[in-house]
């Protein structure tokens, strides 16, 4: 696709010789974002169990909001008052706002799709309410997210291709509609679109060569990771990630664990969110350069050594497994937070390395490396 | 009572000229503490919520760590490898250890009190464990805290005076045993006694006088709070501190809210630990000099400004209480760490103003100004 006169946000540093890997900067309202980036999830306003110079220590440079949950609890009124997330948060770097599609079709109930858009009950107290294309871009211009995702949806795995083929007209048609509805405001946030198109190549195609003609900030790969193989995440990320404009940065949605990561950068990916290292955080799984551990293994009761001697996260620097692992065994909170952190810092750290690894040319040889060293280690 | 020979722990340095308040220093091996002092509670090797640096951060002199907790989980095998509770923790800031007599008596099932100590089943698990005089020295010698307490029985209220009076004579057989063995210990950590006699003023007398020739480090006054009136606990408080040492450091444990603790001041008390600003800041109650507040209140929503906008804890140098209302209202753990950490160093501040009216002899003002001004806002 020809570069636009508008100005782009993404500017490419360099590419991995070896590999479609990418290093890059992502220009924002809130600063810029080195890439590849992993981005910790704050579904509610909040990256789970840490407070904001928490996750700042970890090195993210940007987190995630979502709009169907902020939509629902505090609600536009009160966000629009503080004048928008970050204020209301206090987090003065970038955001990116997921659409709230993947929620309605995910969590919420009654759902049905309309000309206007999806209506749907709320999962808290069964309140009724329409997510439009416009309005959900209305909603993250009120939250004043960096990045914004338009209102599409993502299709269960596996469902029949009609049903996707079906699915993808619609999500065209409301990623169209954001894009128009969008361009009105005016606005220096930015906004991407999502490729969809489940397990079926030629529908991933369709898709991201119509969404690719609409200009949009970014991109993004939604719907894997549902429920497929790794085989078909693998094969479809690859081939779409090839399809996507090279001046634009590319999102991989809602991805993953260490190694799926490091085969999308490989693909050339740019973009990461995932609630794995803190949901599995706190439940008391550990990742390290060498592997996950889980610390309430009954193994780690005396060991005083940290989850990882190389880490230089407040957790590793302070606390041994034998004391966390104590913690999770009498239910002290404070275990969830010593894990969690550990683990976002190390996901951090991973897509860090991996960035340098590409400015050195050197991706497949690092690539190779860690997934000869890593292991799961219960 | 005269003062001994021995190197004592604790230099008054002033008294307050209209009340008995005084102001002095504590010498342990970790350092010296202020006093008057409030102390977090660490039961479990963890201020709840709060990580170290936060705890640090509030401005806390020394925190309680608990036997009973402590001996049950981890048990003594792994903090006696970690070189102590200190290490085991890494905290390097003084700790005080309750002796566990306490949870002994409220917690597990079964008691039964022999002529060797109390055997009493775990809460945990059921298993049967016998705590004595000297294996309660003996544990906290392992725990290497700053100060220990002597096992003792904390009798419930209401009882009656022939139950409390055979309770006592237990209670001082133990806490001579625990003083006899801990002197052959010859270790730099301090042995506090403590007081017991329910809300019998001559019982509180007998006790007093039989533990003050007895030569402690410190004096603690038990049982105090455990369900009678305020109009009891300032008696009982007022009557028992006058009768112990004045060279020595006055604990009134358990105790509690910010006017009883002013109240206990007045009357001469040095130091104080709670789980109330913790415990109650879990469930949404914030406390600033000019009263309480709950979180969870619908009138919070969209109230943009900081819990106590004169306050410089993290909490309310970062966010407001329409923020910490949506982390109630949505169940994230961020609200219950932001409130305990507010609270604690509201504690802590307190009662370091408490420590410079007194140096200033202006406490009774202090004290009058602070009833006056406090509410309870709801």
């Amino acid at each position: 696709m020809a570069p636009t006169t508008k100005d782009l946000m993404y500017k490419l540093q360099h590419k991995d010789k070896n590999t479609k890997a990418r290093a890059g900067v992502l220009k924002t309202a809130h600063g810029n974002i080195q890439t590849p980036v992993f981005m910790p999830v704050g579904t509610r306003a909040t990256v789970k169990t840490l407070s904001n110079d928490e996750v700042r220590s970890t090195g993210a440079q940007i987190i995630l909001g979502n709009t169907y949950h902020l939509y629902l609890r505090p609600g536009a009124q009160i966000i629009k008052k503080a004048g928008g997330l970050h204020k209301f948060m206090n987090w003065d770097k970038p955001i990116l706002t997921d659409s709230g599609g993947f929620q309605v079709f995910s969590l919420s109930e009654l759902r049905k799709i309309t000309k206007e858009g999806v209506t749907f009950k709320s999962h808290i107290d069964g309140s009724k309410h329409l997510f439009t294309p416009e309005n959900v871009v209305d909603f993250q211009a009120i939250l004043g997210s960096d990045i914004m995702m338009p209102l599409d949806e993502c299709c269960p795995y596996p469902s029949t291709k009609e049903y996707v083929e079906k699915s993808l007209k619609i999500t065209h048609d409301w990623e169209k509609r954001a894009k128009v509805h969008f361009d009105k405001l005016k606005t220096d946030q930015k906004l991407f679109a999502i490729v969809q198109g489940s397990n079926f190549l030629d529908l991933r195609k369709i898709s991201a060569e119509f969404l690719g003609e609409l200009d949009f900030d970014g991109y993004a790969i939604g719907g894997v990771a549902v429920g497929e193989s790794g085989e078909i995440i693998r094969e479809v990320t690859e081939y779409t990630t090839a399809l996507l404009p090279e001046n634009k940065p590319r999102y991989l949605m809602g991805v993953g664990l260490p190694l799926d990561m490091l085969d999308a950068i490989y693909y050339g990916i740019d973009m990461f969110d995932c609630v794995i290292p803190a949901r599995n955080g706190r439940n008391g799984q550990a990742f390290t350069f060498s592997g996950e551990i889980n610390l309430k293994n009954a193994k780690f009761k005396e060991d005083l050594t940290p989850i990882d001697k190389k880490c230089d996260c407040y957790t590793c620097k302070n606390h041994t497994k034998a004391y966390i692992r104590h913690l999770f065994n009498v239910g002290e909170i404070l275990a969830l937070k010593l894990v969690s952190l550990h683990n976002i810092q190390f996901y951090v750290k991973l897509i860090n390395s991996a960035r340098e690894a590409i400015l050195a040319d050197n991706y497949k040889k690092f690539y190779n490396s860690f997934k000869k060293k890593y292991k799961n280690k219960g």
